[in-house]
C-alpha cells in the first residue's frame, strides 16, 4: 500500500465498507485504474457525474508511438513504446473479462506527405525517430500505393510504421466500464468538486481537463476538432491502415474501421470552448480528401470537438501529490489518453498497491514542475 | 371555380363538410395555397405526414430574381421578378395574420467574383441580365469594400441587385401554417399515396419531389446541401448583404440572419440521396471562407441536405393537369420555391376560384412536356 499515507495504513482490515481507492473520473485512464484495483482485491468507488464524456469520446484512438515521437519528447516517447507494447496483452484481457470487441486492429500506421516541402518535414522526423531506434521505413511510392492505392496520386512519398495500431476509444470506454463493474467497482454519478468530497483512503485524480482545479497543477484544455465519416454503401472503408499525412503544411490523420467509419482529426487549439468551427471542418475535410481522394464521396456523420488534457511538456502527470500523499494523480494524457491507458493503469495500480513507486514513473511526478501546486 | 372540373360544378352549395380543396404537401407553396383559398371561403384540408420537412426545411431562402436569372430562362425569370414584387405585400399580410416575423430582410444581394475568371464569368450574366432589363448594378472594388467590408481582399469585384432580398423559409412555413389554421383550414398527417385518396372537389397536388409518383410528371429530386453558421458571441454576422458569389468556380451563396445564423448554400446534384457528404461540405466551406474570411471563426451549427423538385425546363409545373380537370398542380419550384411562393398562391388560387388560367401561367402548364405523363 501507498507507504506516504497515513491515514491509509492499515485500513484494509477496518471493515468491507471502507472505500479503498476513490476514482475521480470515468475515462479510459480512471476505469483502467479502478479495474486493475479491483482485480489486485481493492474496493473501489469511481466518480463521474458524465462517464466516458471526455477527451476519449472524441479521440480516434491511434495507439502510434512511433509515429507520434516527436523531437525533445524522448521521455514521453519511451512511455508511449511501453504503454505500445502492452497494448496487446491488455486488449485481449479486456475483451476476455468484458465481452466487447475493442476494434483493436493492426494492420499499421502509413506516414506520408503531400508535397515536396511535405515529405521534407516528414524525413526530418522519420530520421529523429529511426535516430531513437524506432520501426519507421520509408518506402518508395510504388511500394506506398501498392499498400495503399487510395492514396491520391500526388501524394509524394511515405513510411510506414507497422507496429503503430488502432483501437476504438468508445468501445475502449464501453468495455472497461463492464470489467470494472464485473470486478466489483461501484459507479457513483456524481461530479467531485473539492477532493475532500471523496471518502477513500487513495483519491486517484483521472478527470482530464478537471485534474487543474482539483490538484492546482497546470493542466490545461487544448481543443481538438474531429469528424467522422462514413464509407458509402455500408461497405468498410476502401483503404486499411491509419494514415497520418502531412498535407499543404496541414498535419491530419485518418482512421478506418471495420465499421466503415473514418476518423479525421485533429486540430489542435489552445482554447478552451468545445464548438466546432467552419474554419476547423474546412482544415481537416481539404488535407483528408488531399490525401485520400474518395473521402469526398463519404458521409459526413459527425463533427465534434473536445478538450484533451495538455501540460506544460506535454507528459502526462503520473503520482502522488506532494504534500498529499493519499492522491495519486494520473492525468495530462494530452494527445495521448489511449496510448497510455495500459501503462498508465498498470503504474498508477502498482503504486496504490505496493506503495513504491515505479522507476518509469520518475519523469512524469506532479512535482517536476517549477510552481508549487495548490489544492484543496 | 375550374371551370372544366365537372365534379365541382356547382358544388359549393353542397353543404358545408364538403372539402372543397384538398392540398397534397404542407411546404410553402401548399400552404400558401392553402391560406388563399381559405381567405377566399373555400374549405381546404392539407395533406401532408411531415409538413416543412422538405426542400422548404433546407433552403436558404433568397428572394433573389436578379442575381438568379440565368441564360435561356426569360420566362422563369419574369415569374420571379412577378413573385419578387408581390414578396414586401404578402410578407406584410401573413406577419399581420400569423403574428410571426418571417425574417424578411432588404439589405439587397451583392453579387462577386474572387479571381478574375470567376468575374468574367459573373459579368457575362450581368450583361444579360441587364439586357432583360434587371436592375443589377456594378460596383467598383472601392465601393464594393465600402459596402461590405467583411469581403476578402482577394475579391476582385461584383455587383449590386438592390432589389434581391431575403427571408426565413422555417418561419414562413411556420407562419403560414398559423395563418392557414387561423383562416379555417384543416391539416390531416396522412401520406397520400394516389390522388384517389384525396376526397375533394379539387386537388392541389404541391407535394414537390412527390408530385411525380402522384402525376407521372416529369419532377425530379435535385439533391443540395446547405450549410448553418454561427458568428461568435451571440452577435449577428459580420456582414449584412446576402453575397452570392463565385469562387474559383465555385458558386456558394451567404445569407446572414440577424439572430446570427449564416446559411451557406447550396450544392446542386442529380441525386436522389439526403447525405451530407465530405465533398459537398469542403466545398460549401472552401468558398464561403475564400469569400469572407471571417466565416472560419464561426461555429458550423448544422449540415443539411434537401430534395429541390426540378423539372426539364427548370421552371415550375403550373396548372390543371391535362385529362383531369380536378387536379391542379403546384410544384417543380427547383431552386425558386420560396421566392415563387406568393405568384404561385396567387395565380393557383385565381385558377380555382375563377376556374381560368392566368396567361401568366400559359409558360408553365402540365402539358408543355413532349411525353403524355400518367397519374394515378
Amino acid at each position: 500500500m501507498l507507504s506516504g499515507a497515513p491515514s491509509y495504513t492499515g485500513s484494509v482490515n477496518k471493515g468491507p465498507l471502507l472505500t479503498e481507492v476513490g476514482v475521480v473520473g470515468a475515462g479510459p485512464v480512471g476505469l483502467a485504474v479502478a479495474w486493475r484495483c479491483a482485480r489486485r482485491g481493492l474496493r473501489v468507488v469511481v466518480y463521474d457525474d458524465r462517464p466516458g464524456s471526455g477527451a476519449s469520446a472524441v479521440a480516434a484512438g491511434m495507439l502510434a508511438p512511433v509515429a507520434e515521437a516527436y523531437f525533445g519528447e524522448h521521455e514521453l516517447t519511451a512511455l508511449l513504446v511501453e504503454s505500445a507494447a502492452r497494448w496487446p496483452g491488455f486488449a485481449a484481457e479486456l475483451a476476455e473479462a468484458s465481452g466487447v470487441d475493442l476494434g483493436h486492429r493492426t494492420e499499421g500506421t502509413l506516414v506520408v506527405g503531400l508535397t515536396a516541402d511535405d515529405l521534407t518535414e516528414a524525413r526530418r522526423l522519420w530520421a529523429y525517430q529511426q535516430g531513437l531506434g524506432l520501426p519507421i521505413t520509408p518506402l518508395r511510392p510504388s511500394a506506398l500505393r501498392d499498400r495503399e492505392p487510395a492514396l491520391a496520386p500526388r501524394v509524394r512519398g511515405g513510411a510506414v510504421a507497422a507496429g503503430d495500431h488502432q483501437v476504438d476509444p468508445r468501445r475502449l470506454v464501453a468495455a472497461l466500464r463492464i470489467a470494472a463493474e464485473r470486478a466489483g467497482v461501484v459507479f457513483r454519478p456524481a461530479r467531485v468538486g473539492a477532493l475532500s468530497e471523496v471518502d477513500a483512503r487513495i483519491t486517484v485524480v483521472a478527470a482530464g481537463c478537471g485534474a487543474a482545479a482539483l490538484t492546482g497543477l497546470p493542466v490545461r484544455p487544448v481543443k481538438g476538432q474531429v469528424l467522422r465519416l462514413r464509407a458509402p454503401g455500408g461497405g468498410p472503408p476502401g483503404f486499411r491502415h491509419v494514415i497520418r499525412g502531412y498535407a499543404d503544411g496541414e498535419s491530419v490523420y485518418l482512421v478506418p474501421r471495420d465499421s466503415g467509419e473514418v476518423v479525421v482529426g485533429a486540430t489542435v487549439e489552445e482554447r478552451a470552448d468545445t464548438e466546432v468551427t467552419a474554419g476547423g471542418v474546412l482544415r481537416l475535410l481539404r488535407a483528408a480528401v488531399e490525401l485520400v481522394p474518395e473521402l469526398t464521396e463519404y458521409e459526413l456523420v459527425e463533427a465534434v470537438a473536445g478538450l484533451r488534457p495538455g501540460t506544460p511538456d506535454n507528459a502526462p502527470i503520473l503520482g502522488t501529490l506532494p504534500g498529499r500523499p493519499d492522491v495519486v494523480v494520473a492525468t495530462g494524457h494530452h494527445r495521448h489518453g489511449i496510448v497510455l491507458t495500459p501503462v498508465t493503469a498498470d503504474l498508477v495500480t502498482e503504486l496504490i498497491v505496493t506503495g513504491e513507486p515505479d522507476p518509469a514513473l520518475a519523469p512524469f511526478t506532479p512535482d517536476r514542475f517549477p510552481k508549487e501546486p495548490r489544492w484543496n
